[in-house]
């Protein structure tokens, strides 16, 4: 009893078996597929029970949700960087680049983001918080473009969305781009990818 | 036997069995999954009996590298074309978004590709296909843009590496932005990713 009370009023130890699970399932949805990842594995993977797991999550879409999540707060942490950081929007954008290539090239990361959209296709609630985050993150992108200091606040809404769409698919694509071409480094990619940006953020 | 015989010497016919088959085996493995549908699913959503799927097919890897054969010859005959047309290379390459974008856009071969992907981080031999066919449109893109009428044709070996990366990170993200965006549309994607490709085209 004393042991279980415990466990129920420590917040810090609640979130660091949380997070646990969350490590566990990522590894587990990257090896066997979302589908093909049970609870069972997904305990065994995390050496806890079933039943504590439940605890903290009660299906394998609200553990997915969770990872979307911190996704997200990740997305929500770097447009605050940007907004806080003074100085020229253009730089501050494009040596954000050097961290995204980092993350979009991380293999672990990949093999779970393409796992998720692959599900995605399949699977509406996935979908729905795929596309969740990813409205906030354009929406993020959008205030940044349309203050007072970016070079292109004047553009439509249209040219606004047509430029957001096509960075978030250059920097999307890195992930796919090193599934398809695992030899090709940071270094390599930052040449071109930094001026092709760049050109996404100025008057054409 | 007549029936037999006449199934192993008409080729059109075998073609149009095996056409049968790996357009029921693409519809499997966007719906469950390339783990998750088995040859039994395949061989009911043909209308063929497993038996006679194996006359063409051997195996289910077999199948998935007959989809991504049929890609690379898709790719071969768009690359022929670009070849073939006189005329100034940006602008044919330019033009040619249009289809890229149709294509990266359909929700069908989103859905496959994004499945064929995800198995390639688990997968080493669906990696290896989707990779050698990847080898082979960077290859005959390098070759376009070395050719006497490319204004990029004197680029270093990693300059250019580093554009077609970019360009295919840009054109292979744009299914997942389908994915996490579905209302965009064609039209406004190509407002932005027209200028974006272009200055991949031509000397920074």
């Amino acid at each position: 009893m004393k042991e279980k009370s415990k466990r129920q009023t420590d917040p810090a130890l609640a979130q660091a078996r949380r997070d646990q699970v969350l490590c566990a399932a990522a590894d587990c949805f990257r090896r066997k597929g979302y589908h093909g990842a049970g609870m069972a594995e997904i305990s065994k993977t995390a050496g806890m029970s079933a039943g504590h797991i439940y605890n903290f999550f009660a299906s394998k879409e609200a553990i997915i949700e969770s990872i979307i999540e911190q996704d997200m707060e990740k997305v929500f942490s770097i447009f605050q960087e940007y907004e806080d950081q003074p100085g020229d929007l253009v730089t501050i954008l494009l040596d954000g680049l050097d961290y995204a290539v980092d993350h979009h090239t991380d293999v672990n990361q990949g093999a779970l983001d393409l796992e998720m959209f692959a599900e995605a296709a399949r699977n509406d609630k996935v979908a729905e918080q795929l596309r969740k985050s990813d409205c906030y993150a354009r929406e993020k992108m959008r205030n940044l473009l349309l203050s007072e200091r970016s070079l292109i606040k004047d553009l439509s809404a249209t040219e606004l969305e047509s430029r957001i769409e096509v960075m978030f698919a250059m920097i999307n694509g890195i992930t796919l781009r090193k599934t398809l071409n695992p030899h090709v480094d940071k270094a390599t990619l930052l040449l071109a990818l930094r001026p092709a940006m760049r050109v996404l953020l100025v008057p054409f």
